[in-house]
């Protein structure tokens, strides 16, 4: 399974990110998903900033989030992802681990679509840039 | 299906919410949903504050969110939700609409557990707060 | 002084705005402020999201804050503000209030400049806006 | 000037941090220099969350921020700063810099005072820790 995973980031846990129970919100782990996604698109030539300036928008259409045990205050989240292309679908495979204890976090299914002037396209630059991986 | 919703509450966006494409970030909807539960959990006389202070510890275990529309700046999201139980899973299904248009802007599942010492309860307590609405 | 307000909202406590300690974390006061200030210039007939479009960035160049005491799960802030104008400046005079107690949560002081094309401007247009309150 | 700095750690702009102008938000730049002094206690062996459960609350009681320039998508954050201890308080002289033009993004002074059951301390404990530093 873990021989899936082709691109990973360390995002450190931030005080201001942990909710009144002292672990991290919820909504958070989103944050970090987008940034893996967002620093995966960097790191094969491209980015979300060019993408919005040639009028290409990555648009997530779904969220699916299973979580598994929580992070907390001085933790290391590890994000890892896999890509998987389905139609005009980008499908991104990404888990949350915790890096001292290596238990899973998070485990989730984002989906997106590259949308131009409101409407979905076949994502084919976007393909180009990920062709290694898919 | 309208008829399904229990709980319903507004929430104007906030110009912080919006991300670089002037439309609310993905995760601030799951801020969102979160807000509307633990609304509708004051609502039938309980709330988060007091779960905690009783050692009760409402968990999100699993999220499914759908991407309809986004809401931007201006906007008035219409959060309503219904609930069921299936277990010891608390399923709130909850509807974002944008105000103005009707449209659907987000369509959710969410999951929870009532957790203690960090073990899952039956959620009796708390369905009993619900009994209304089971 | 309570005469010198200009405009006011109401904004309820989120659970997830709240930090560790159960308290409403610094940097959320900061977002309060900004929501109440750009609500203000809903009121006055204009938007943010119309000073955009047309090219003008009301930039904030100076924030102060002092933290007189804290907002908690279920507080309501009561955010008010007057007006000032200095040379090219708007300085918002802004204050924070649990609802509840009446209690002072944050006072601040926020100086903004309207810039265009990366230039600070004298920011008339804004002002004819404001003129009611200047 | 540079050389009174004597802690420094570096964050990576993430695009959920930018407004609808494409610039890190006013209020992010708070949760940066909040980031930085509790990795800043880190460094020096305590931690927030220790102090926490030893009961001892550090406190913000002022923020002055002067944003001099915007930080944007794939920008890294320097966050540096000095320690000065008046009384009771423990001033942070903060500044944060793009890392990679040099240019001055934010200059802020943070006030803090560590509270007990409430009521504000002298600090002692905190002030030892940070003995290397006053």
């Amino acid at each position: 399974m873990e021989d899936k995973y082709q691109f990973t980031i360390e995002l450190e846990v931030r005080d201001y990110e942990l909710d009144s129970e002292g672990i991290v919100n919820n909504a958070v782990y989103q944050h970090y998903l987008e940034h893996a996604r967002h620093q995966f698109l960097c790191h094969v030539g491209y980015s979300f900033a060019k993408m919005e300036s040639e009028g290409l928008m990555p648009v997530v259409s779904r969220v699916e989030i299973n979580y598994k045990s929580s992070l907390r205050s001085g933790d290391v989240a590890v994000c890892r992802l896999w890509l998987e292309r389905k139609g005009i679908r980008f499908i991104f495979h990404q888990d949350i681990f915790n890096k001292a204890t290596g238990a899973l976090a998070v485990n989730a299914l984002v989906t997106s679509v590259v949308v131009k002037n409101g409407w979905p396209t076949r994502g084919e630059k976007l393909a180009e840039f990920f062709k290694d991986y898919l």
